[in-house]
């Protein structure tokens, strides 16, 4: 994305971007396509409306419009906050590395820390004592060189940032808006990181979390950071899900064991079991943590064998300026019966229609903005169910 | 050793492999040696003062009367014990592939348990609950299907035997002599294994039993077991001994992982970390067991790589029939001056020398008779100083 103009090109821009990023149907992936396909923010949010139309959607999709944008910054700008387009300048390289990077951010503290070398410490809300101080000591520890990332959680994360505090700095990324305090006994804890650290939000202001939220802000921990440590993670916990998308983004992942006796520890103990490292001290973690996520010759752990999506591939981001009508015209008849509500490579749609990926990816743009389909870890995508 | 007399080959033969067991400076290396090299027990003891003088040793090394060795074996029968010596056919075979697998073996209780496919459960003496729950829940579970060998100690071994009564079977191999109790708060319980499982000693009776007969108990449950299961074990530990043992003679580890904070988890955890099965259930143990312990094409994992000694290496059997004077001559000259209270291997000792294996075995047991070198685990040799 280093084409891209970076936030120095003023205000405007940034409207035109905050527009794109918030039009309905404009997800990571599609605003990444669309910036991908056009000249510009500007060009992109005019093609939206044809796009879908010829993706089949009934009625336009709604855009964000210029006062709606103009408002969301100039309250985030009142509240002191940061703000960041993928493709600035300012933002944090490792985190541009994820497929679906989220296309804007908003931060509370220093935007620059979001770009140093950083280490996640992740685990349970209901976390035992023991857990929470090996956390805690753990986080000051690892402080003393590197960022600590958390999700501002009860339990592990609270303990995580509290540690870091201690020794050195913590962003907190919230699955809410900057301005909403989530969970509410941790208002004073957020308020602390925001002038020590740095808070990360990529909802609009006002957003409660709900549910859908915090596996947004899952990738956004599992992106900023070089390694991730979880502590105390149940089977299917949220923690797991970081540590799945931190892994797939070639992230060096670590766990710390526990009882079997105790099902806090079944989560964690099963990342050790399938290749995570063994970790018990600050050395653990940095003896084994990468100079770069998924740098060259680090050999990877055989992690997560059995999930459904491999390592992290970049979404076909080829331009379809080269691509002619006819080509258009069969990618658009051959793909639709193609996608179901199972998942299926973009590589494989390729070759089953024999067409090139720059035509493939221009359909499945138009498809995306008509909100027929959506696209999912792993370069896969998937038919959504009419409603 | 398919080659020597079985125990049905009488009580006569019994009595003279005992006291070749019983003469100073015989150990279960020595013992393997004299018998690979003579035709029987018999040629073997009268060989040995000779062989001791040869080798260097002053005075002749005592040499256990028939008269003892038939009250120590009249005095095991009216116990009620059973005894087995290398070689026979009750031998439990997978314990007999230990280089320094024990020439004699006391047992009360059902003999032909030992050579059931079996699994260890070792761990902490000064236990936590979770842990004893764990050992015993575990032992249960296992017992359905396999014998449970443990080391009768208090804590997390007894727990196993606890256990594995409960759903199955279970040997104690004892430190001590078998008329001996200890700890003595398991005089209870070590009856009770004998009769529904089987106790089993190396030591005569009446030994009571001191630090050093305990790694020599630690060997016997290491070779009678297809896979050793560690639960809570402190750095530096007689179970991590047991592991190392275990894992030199390929049998497959399993280590229960703890909190980082409970130094009782330290030694159990690094056994993880090195590549033991993190187990939680009987399942992981269940599904990682191999066939047969060191068996083709198993996977071993890179366990220990820091140890001194690698994988077991049988010592060397070779006879010397073939030797000729002069090449003996040869070695007994060249070889003492090698030697020093650094381990060597014996490999190495016959490449230095350029001599064949079979003279440099029949001098290191002439040193051995003489009480001058030690052979250790992973074939190698010591000197040792003289008093």
């Amino acid at each position: 994305m280093g084409s891209k103009p970076d936030f120095s090109a003023g205000m405007d821009d940034a409207v035109t971007r905050l527009r794109l990023v918030r039009t309905e149907s404009v997800g990571p992936l599609t605003y990444r396509r669309l910036l991908a396909r056009f000249a510009g923010a500007e060009e992109a949010l005019a093609a939206v409306p044809e796009l879908a139309r010829i993706g089949g959607r009934a009625s336009a999709p709604r855009i964000a419009s210029r006062g709606e944008a103009e408002a969301e910054l100039a309250a985030l700008q009142k509240l002191g906050a940061s703000v960041m387009f993928l493709g600035d300048a300012l933002y944090p390289p490792f985190l541009a590395e994820m497929p679906d990077a989220p296309p804007f951010l908003a931060v509370m503290g220093d935007v620059r820390l979001l770009s140093s070398r950083s280490v996640g410490i992740v685990g349970a809300r209901n976390a035992s004592a023991n857990g929470m101080r090996l956390a805690q000591n753990l986080a000051a520890e690892l402080a003393k060189s590197l960022t600590i990332v958390s999700g501002l959680a009860r339990g592990i994360d609270a303990a995580a940032h509290h540690g870091a505090m201690a020794g050195g700095k913590t962003i907190a990324v919230i699955a809410g808006g900057l301005d909403v305090a989530y969970p509410p006994e941790h208002e004073t804890l957020q308020r602390q990181i925001a002038e020590n650290g740095a808070v990360v939000a990529e909802s609009p202001l006002g957003t409660a979390p709900i549910g859908k939220h915090f596996p947004k802000r899952n990738r956004i921990i599992a992106g900023l950071v070089v390694g991730l440590v979880v502590i105390e993670a149940a089977p299917r916990s949220g923690s797991l899900l970081t540590a799945r998308l931190a892994n797939e983004a070639g992230r060096e992942l670590f766990a710390a064991p526990g009882s079997p006796l105790d099902p806090r520890s079944q989560g964690s103990n099963d990342l050790i079991r399938q290749g995570a490292h063994l970790t018990e001290t600050a050395d653990d973690v940095l003896a084994n943590l990468p100079d770069h996520p998924g740098r060259e010759g680090l050999a990877r752990d055989p992690l997560f064998r059995h999930a459904r999506s491999g390592l992290a591939e970049p979404p076909a981001l080829l331009p379809v300026l080269e691509t002619d009508a006819a080509a258009l015209r069969t990618a658009r008849r051959q793909i639709p019966p193609l996608l179901t509500a199972d998942p299926v490579q973009v590589d494989e749609i390729a070759r089953r229609c024999q067409l090139s990926m720059a035509a493939v990816s221009a359909v499945l743009l138009e498809l995306e903005l008509a909100g027929r389909v959506e696209t999912l870890s792993g370069n896969r995508v998937a038919a959504i169910a009419a409603a």
